[in-house]
């Protein structure tokens, strides 16, 4: 673990040693990204251009039935490389410190990540997406299809 | 656990005794909600105009800091009633069997569940949210910004 920076706050306790239940890794994540060199958000992985795919377990692969190249879905991952127990943080790109809650950050009590990414391919457990925001190797927890009625907030516009 | 509908598919194993890492419950939803009362989906709990609450573990409280009455956060939640080992689901509402991977459905391997919902009110470690399509008492495992440049696809338009 890393030293915290100014203003952070770190909890007295570390998460992942309160365990309330267990999550199961169904997939893989295969990207183009290592630590170091991985784009900071799910956007800035849609500028690079550069795709990515999802190596489901083959023994979930029934659970892909319905979904069709070209939609959006969600992706829940597993950020297993982050500490658990920083509540406050200072990133560079904030210009005071913040509480976990308030940003997208790896670090978080339960380092589960989300982004929404559109379906390229479709081939038995691989799901071809057009970009991910998450290293090589990342574990995948679920998979859901994008619903704006339900996704965006009612009354939003661009 | 309930009989499967027709077409339904059960995994041969139960995704709960596959453990890969432990999640830590954060806190709790307080909603007008039990089993058998609940609104399908969060576009339904909206509509009902009834607000709910999460109750933050105040240990968490400082991960607040940055937030604000009136933003729209993304809510992960645990789903601790459903059964894990349906892949493929047969509900009442599609015309056909559907892989849980193309459902929202509370039933999947990790029963995570996501709403985005509206601040109403911030007070230490409650806050209050405009709606949620969940049951009183179900345990919260994170809490972040709804951010529209990355949780709304490119090029989206309502």
């Amino acid at each position: 673990m890393s030293a915290p920076r100014i203003g952070e706050v770190r909890l007295p306790f570390d998460p992942a040693d309160r365990v309330s239940a267990g999550v199961s890794f169904i997939g893989v994540i295969r990207s183009p990204w290592s630590p170091g060199d991985c784009p900071r958000n799910i956007g800035q992985a849609r500028e690079t251009g550069r795709g990515a795919q999802i190596d489901l377990d083959p023994d979930y692969a029934a659970g892909l039935r319905g979904l069709k190249t070209g939609q959006q879905i969600i992706v829940l991952y597993w950020m297993d490389r982050g500490q658990r127990d920083l509540i406050v943080q200072n990133p560079p790109h904030t210009d005071a410190p913040r509480g976990t809650f308030a940003l997208r950050s790896p670090v978080r009590p339960n380092p589960i990540s989300l982004a929404v990414v559109r379906i390229t391919s479709l081939d038995g457990a691989t799901i071809g997406i057009d970009a991910i925001d998450a290293f090589d190797g990342t574990p995948v927890l679920d998979i859901k299809p994008w619903l704006p009625g339900v996704d965006v907030p009612p009354g939003w516009r661009p």
